[in-house]
């Protein structure tokens, strides 16, 4: 078995992360090269991750034969435009997510990855290679909750990245809360569900960071979905958390309920101390879903070795764009948005 | 100081609970007088609690000069009846909520309290004196979580009384899902917040029981709902939790998050055996809620000491009815319903 | 049903807290007597509890014929004396633990009980009458643990208390940190396994307060505890909890572990803010065991009432000093010590 | 920089866990060569694990030039003799814990490994790799806990393991409870406390597997230690946990109390079902530890790569073995048992 050369585009924060296991941490995965505009990503890519080609044009990567597999870490505007010249160049695609801003530009760009069905495409909603995640869905699965009724799903980011989110928010819009943040829900939402949504409203409100109005972003959020089969979502999302990065999942169904990280257990640790008993949380994502980054490039690049399409498809990109665009658009205008 | 003495009306399982505190866990509390068209439950009365008469017509009971104030438990449609009767009687109220079913019959209801404000008038919303529920509205009221953006309250009922729910549905209508489950919330949404409801939007699925889709009824619900000043309300009601009385209310604030009840513990053991680790959990109200029972009616009995009327007053009877009607009215319609 | 006469004698911070149970929370009771050396106790005794009687002379409050049963709440010390004179008075008698400091006495004591098999003995181990203890017990006793192995149990003040302890520290011996603390788990260890102890091995260690070396008291210690059946005893003892007041029992069984009030959780609340999750705790032995100092006084007036001498027997303060007097003397020397 | 090349001997169930890790997992290192008795594992280790050497015969692989590093995972035993050889031949050397069943063996060893000051000596006390262990670690050196007065460590495996332990617990001598199991217990109350042991008294009951009581071995023990500054240890071992691989740690210091692991939770999820508010555990020590035997092998490795000695250090080996082999004689002669 030869080892699968992966060249990838992006080196922030989930870039270098994300290069990182690609570099170490998954077995029959060579690193080969990395692309991004900015020299001093090129040297670390070089220096610290060995790296044997480095690229500053995209296309000059795409072009380089020994590359097998393109993962793409950039911001989210370029994703579709990268995904249709990699699939076009022949090379396997990995994507961050969303796979798009616009549902148009992305039906073009899963006609595109339809028309190459021996070539691995995979989008990253890594929240499915969690273990917790994966332990609730096999229980799912095996009926251990009955039928499903209330999915509610929160993403709150912690209150240590609001000032400067305030302060570049007018500059760059972020997509908006939903996009943003509630994405992953929506994935969630709909695999745990095995269901489209119907309906939603979605409710915001800014309270200490009022400013926030006048660039049309939101401190917290609140969206009720409804399914086609009636079962009801619910999201929260949010900037602001004091305590961490609170990432939780509840599934209510007619044989039991279920939390994931019903609070945001850092690790084992309880303290008992004059400020009462107290678990430590997590504080980002890289800290929280580090495992599950790690596990989904390595189903990647096992897709890749073993030719099987992974279980996340274009589609679920798709669906959760549009749904996110619905719960901005809900929120925009104080009304129930059809979503089908 | 003389004891108060109280006539009690309805004794079925929630009245018995407020009887057995009256009778001897309130002080300066004398059960005086209990009314009820059964007769077991009267020599239950004169036998148990050594109640000095016994009455099968409330007018009777509110013709005796020695009945210093009545507590009603009898069936929500005659609350305002029955709380207009004692109070042109002379008697200090305290009833059960709902204050009642029709908003036009509460207003009504109302206009007779605030003639008589010298008597004491008292609505069972008891959660307010839970002493988990106070700690919270104290930190609420402190500052220490901010300003409120996201209030979400459970209140589920487990699963053993759903049997014979089914059964009794159609006979008897419940006032939906929202009136009979989800009234404490609304009532706790207003006390925490300080704010009145704006919009609703309320689904509902039946999954597990859909023969009660024959009669209106609901297994399952959730509610969005939109205060005033943006803050955000999230209900889910429902009867069928299988892990007992499932209560839960979550304040999100600008400086903090705060539970209670996150899971419903039933006490401080953890048990460790072949399905993990486990917490025993509260199978139903008059468990999770002894404590606050006893000391409602403390408060009721000390307002009549000492001449100041309660916290809680008929007018958030009414506005959590008036709520809960609209709740129902927008999972009939599916839309938007307008509270204002 | 005539109800019980009771006449308190010690009104400190534990007695006031018995005290307000007998006059107002415990039915077919009427706290009638008091009797203090401090004259503000009895005025507390007269204004707030309505007691009919107030005495300053203990054998006095005995000689009053209306006095059926006494609560005796005095200095250690005293206890033996004041229950061999209450019992030769006719007189039902409650004690607070522990029974007696020296052992001789203590015999002498159980003999003068043991000739008024007629009048009601009960001795104040009132954790037996802990909601989550008894359920405890119940499951050791239906078998669902299996046969004990391991009892661990931990009885640790908090710090709020021990600056005065340590001031007054040499003025008044507390009879070891052993006997002032462990008692209550040299009792429940005794209940839940239904055996005797065999050997104690027990330490010390002052850290915070070395100055507590001087007059020879413990910061913390430990005991480990061989039981006659082989079965392990665990304790930890101490004054210096910096989160709150530290009861904990943990059952290790063939069939599973259970542990009580694993963590000192004052209520059902669950705060996330920047200190991560966090649960308060209680503060202090009221607050934590403020319903089983209540059902205590309850089945004390319950077995007068009946007839049917309690659970809790004479016996069981004496193995208690026993095994406290051990556990400081090994402590001393640095040995075992054999109990039997 | 060149990756090290690593042998490993022994492919038992743990060493079959660090032999994937070696392979899979650990940057810069590259599992060369694998040597067993079993056919079976040589076979896998060249088929899975992809090694380019296998050896039946130890000494064989120590004379291979390409190794560059041992890694010993066998009979602890063997453990001695096989570090001794490594050492001699110029080889790195990892091995599994205990360093040596008898100490004057252990003393032989320590003076070879001496005479190699540049070849790297580790020894598997993989839970001081522990995220949660590494926190609490942290903490303590901050002093974030005061002066520690009190360690407690339990580890108890789980019950599924009992049957085939019952069965060939005659065969093969464990080295007894204290030695199999408490001895990871015994490194971390040095590690935390960084002093030494002065005293023991251990204990043990036989209860579900009374046949133990034959072959000398335990179902289930208690430790206290003693320390030089009277600091205190408890330990509690045992084969019997339903629930799960129950490994926890408790830390009381002067300024709080810490407790890792404090229940056996496996991940992030809870399940409310009909048994109540349920935790999956942990359910053996692969599924516990996995993050820390990869981390351990990476500290290895770097250390190798870097050349500066890691923290364990062989006398940790014979502390521990010196101190579960007093365990063993306290609890055979139920008599204190000094350590030094």
């Amino acid at each position: 078995m030869t080892n699968i050369n992966v060249g990838i585009i992006g080196l922030g924060r989930l870039g270098k992360a994300h290069a990182e296991n690609l570099a170490f941490n998954v077995p029959n995965c060579n690193l080969y090269a990395a692309c991004s505009v900015v020299e001093a990503e090129l040297l670390y890519a070089k220096e610290h991750l060995k790296v044997k080609k480095t690229y500053s044009v995209y296309e000059e990567m795409l072009a380089d034969n020994n590359v097998d597999a393109v993962f793409i870490v950039s911001p989210s505007g370029l994703h579709c435009s990268q995904i249709q010249s990699a699939m076009k160049a022949g090379k396997h695609v990995f994507s961050e997510k969303p796979l798009g801003l616009d549902t148009q530009e992305i039906e073009e760009t899963i006609d595109v990855i339809n028309q190459y069905p021996d070539q691995i495409f995979m989008l990253g909603f890594m929240r499915r290679y969690d273990e917790s995640y994966k332990y609730a869905k096999q229980m799912v699965d095996n009926g251990e909750l009955g039928e499903l009724t209330v999915v509610r799903s929160y993403s709150i980011d912690p209150s240590e990245g609001m000032e400067s989110f305030v302060k570049f928010a007018g500059a760059s819009f972020s997509g908006g809360l939903f996009a943003d943040m509630s994405i992953h829900d929506i994935d969630l939402l709909r695999w745990f569900t095995n269901q489209e949504v119907n309906k939603v409203w979605a409710l915001g409100k800014n309270a200490a960071y009022k400013e926030l109005d006048e660039v049309g972003e939101l401190e917290t959020g609140a969206v009720m979905l409804q399914m086609q089969d009636n079962t009801m979502g619910i999201f929260v999302a949010g900037r602001n958390a004091q305590h961490g990065y609170h990432v939780e999942t509840e599934l209510i169904g007619t044989k039991g309920m279920l939390r994931i990280a019903q609070v945001p257990e850092k690790n084992l640790v309880t303290v008992m101390n004059n400020e009462g008993v107290v678990r430590p949380t997590s504080r980002n994502f890289p800290e929280r879903f580090s495992q599950a980054f790690t596990d989904e490039a390595k189903a990647f690049i096992n897709a890749i070795v073993t030719g099987v399409q992974p279980e996340i498809k274009a589609n679920d990109g798709l669906q959760a764009t549009k749904i996110a665009i619905a719960c901005q658009k809900s929120y925009e205008n104080n009304e129930l948005v059809d979503v089908r």
